[in-house]
């Protein structure tokens, strides 16, 4: 059950010009029409990525980071669902770099113009001549207005696909910001979510590009948790095709910050998507630490309280038992916590002051945000002006229905 | 369901000289016949404890770090189930100093000789009266071969209550060494564990058991997890009474290393029959990280195996869905890990060779090891020669429904 996740109309997905998708299926991902996917990207775009740090990094990803250096001129992207092509070693590593050799050779580009994306199941071989073979039909059918079917293609235990897609004016001229993501379990992005593809028609300069993936990065997709199991297969792409007409050459810009804005917008919506989708998930949780002294500091906490399985179950059940978040909050690792400081709400409910139980909280205000479908949980520290935000969902039976069903 | 946990028969647990134990119900947890629990200590016994490290220490963790200074005489222990006396400021303070005050008036012995326990809902007040009240029941039926009663009165979510006692020889002399643990849920102990206590009829001077209580803790119940929710009322209490005639004055005495295997021993004991009763947990995991630089990488690496939810999960399913421990270890935040050096083994399955698919594994071996109830995770890391273990289990629906249901 997917938690307020719109889906928006087909036709309100708006092509970003500059790139033709296409999608087709290989037959790795049982029971999906679609599992391969291709972006086909005109001359000129500026592509830049973040990726997992997982050390157990996949394939995919090793190639990835070796094919977008300084001088890269990315003219395609291929993404399979069904295989992570992760924990495969070299044999991994050759079947990606084939993967990219082939769809050269039929776009006439080079092979290190592409990059391979890989979701799904890991320590399992690469069914690489299924790839191969489902390309043509993939590239056949590519054309811009493609995004919707492309949410679908790269789908993995999502129950509903991932799309967001807006348009701003700038100096007069329309941009279009288009995006996908994917994921549902597997999930505490670090670096990037498992797989996320924001595009705009604006341009970019490539090395301005790659310091904003970053940064918009670090408030969407680093942002997010299910389960604390971070991917070895997280990747978060971001396109500027430039072919709107608008081309912004730094960040002097003051059309820079518009942008960033609404990018950065558009990721934290896709971020969010993959929360409202999360395996098994009843409750969207919003959790703000403020005042703290450090972002470190901070996101500890906010991690601990989302990574709590005590207090995910209690969300689930409604339970206002929430001497579990205060006892997350004690654990995170904060060692020099004053906890006869901390202040607690939920919603616009004080639960706990000074560390304590707040006089004035009635267990029926607690049940009351507890019943709610979107939540949100806010921590005063009082030691110092730093705050940050983190998204979660609850525990529940179906989340381990299907991390238990998962292969079958 | 509890994994092999032996309950001993209530003619098998030995008493220890110079402890008499004592029940009663103050009605505090709901349908438990006992919730009260006393232990009277002889003169001359030496107590050492160590306690949780949750910044939200409860009240009763507060006071008995207060009680057990360097002078300290220790006569009698107070536990209540039902009510943690955690998050609940200063008021809790004043509850738990009550209880000493009452016991101490009774038994006529000063306060700080007193150490109460509590467990149960966190953030809410302790019923102090109730407590009082039920004191001189649990006082007038003290006996030594109470601890079986003992090891139920303490119980919260635990199915099945924790006891083990055995006997050494000690230059001729018979020693006892009896204890008794509970907690089933809201386990990764970070000094001790949510209850444990135990005892020998062996002396031990003060300073030496502190030392000895510390040592013990970190190779027993500071190496269980269930869901890495560390409690804030941890105790691990350890009795040494003396009254058996060992006396043991200093670790250079050979007796002292005996004893110590022995107490390791029971301690270990203890704790592992925490996760044989884990909430909700079908299966008992022991995860060995070997060939490690450090500790701290070894621990790392084993708990972020044992908190995956992915991993747990797979566990539940009897799922070789192996791929998930190697995301672990690679997100486990040992940042110069070479994953390609990496062998991973299920008993005697070897399922990974240099971070990738052996190539001898074939998944009937995976699986047939995935079915037994006690399964043994093996990650070597060919980097060191630290080894560190670490106890676990997996994660069911049963898990999800306690813990959803716990104040209902």
């Amino acid at each position: 059950m997917a938690i307020n996740l719109q889906i928006p109309q087909r036709s309100a997905v708006n092509a970003v010009a500059g790139i033709r998708i296409g999608t087709s299926q290989a037959g790795i991902r049982k029971g999906a029409e679609q599992d391969i996917t291709v972006m086909l990207l005109d001359d000129g775009a500026s592509v830049a990525g973040v990726f997992t740090q997982n050390r157990f990094r996949a394939a995919p990803v090793l190639v990835c980071e070796s094919h977008l250096g300084p001088d890269a001129a990315i003219k395609a992207l291929v993404i399979n669902t069904g295989n992570a092509n992760a924990g495969t070693g070299e044999p991994g590593l050759l079947a990606a770099n084939n993967t990219c050799e082939a769809l050269a050779q039929q776009l006439n580009i080079k092979p290190e113009q592409v990059l391979p994306f890989s979701t799904g199941v890991i320590l399992q071989p690469l069914p690489v001549d299924k790839i191969i073979n489902a390309l043509p039909a993939a590239i056949g059918n590519a054309r811009p207005d493609n995004w919707f079917d492309a949410a679908f293609s790269i789908m993995t235990t999502d129950t509903q696909p991932k799309i967001h897609s807006h348009q701003i004016e700038l100096s007069g001229q329309t941009v279009n910001i288009t995006g996908i993501s994917k994921g549902a379990g597997m999930i505490r992005p670090n670096m990037a979510t498992m797989l996320g593809f924001l595009a705009t028609d604006a341009g970019l300069p490539n090395a301005l590009l790659k310091n904003l993936c970053q940064e918009i990065a670090n408030k969407s997709f680093n942002r997010i948790t299910v389960d604390g199991d971070t991917s070895t297969n997280d990747s978060f792409i971001m396109i500027a095709t430039g072919k709107s007409g608008v081309y912004i050459e730094s960040v002097q810009d003051p059309r820079y910050a518009v942008l960033v804005q609404a990018l950065t917008a558009a990721a934290l919506d896709l971020a969010q998507k993959i929360i409202r989708d999360a395996e098994g998930s009843t409750k969207f949780i919003t959790i703000q630490v403020n005042q703290a002294n450090t972002s470190d500091e901070a996101l500890k906490i906010a991690y601990a309280i989302a990574h709590s399985p005590l207090v995910k179950t209690a969300f689930f059940a409604s339970d206002p038992n929430l001497g579990r978040i205060l006892a997350a909050i004690g654990y995170a690792g904060v060692t020099d916590l004053d906890v006869n400081k901390i202040n607690l709400w939920l919603d616009d409910v004080k639960v706990a002051s000074n560390g304590g139980l707040d006089p004035d909280y009635r267990e029926e205000q607690g049940q009351a945000v507890m019943n709610r479908q979107e939540i949100t949980i806010r921590v005063d520290l009082a030691r110092g002006n730093v705050n940050e935000t983190v998204y979660t969902c609850d525990l529940s039976h179906e989340y381990v229905s299907i991390n238990a069903d998962y292969r079958t």
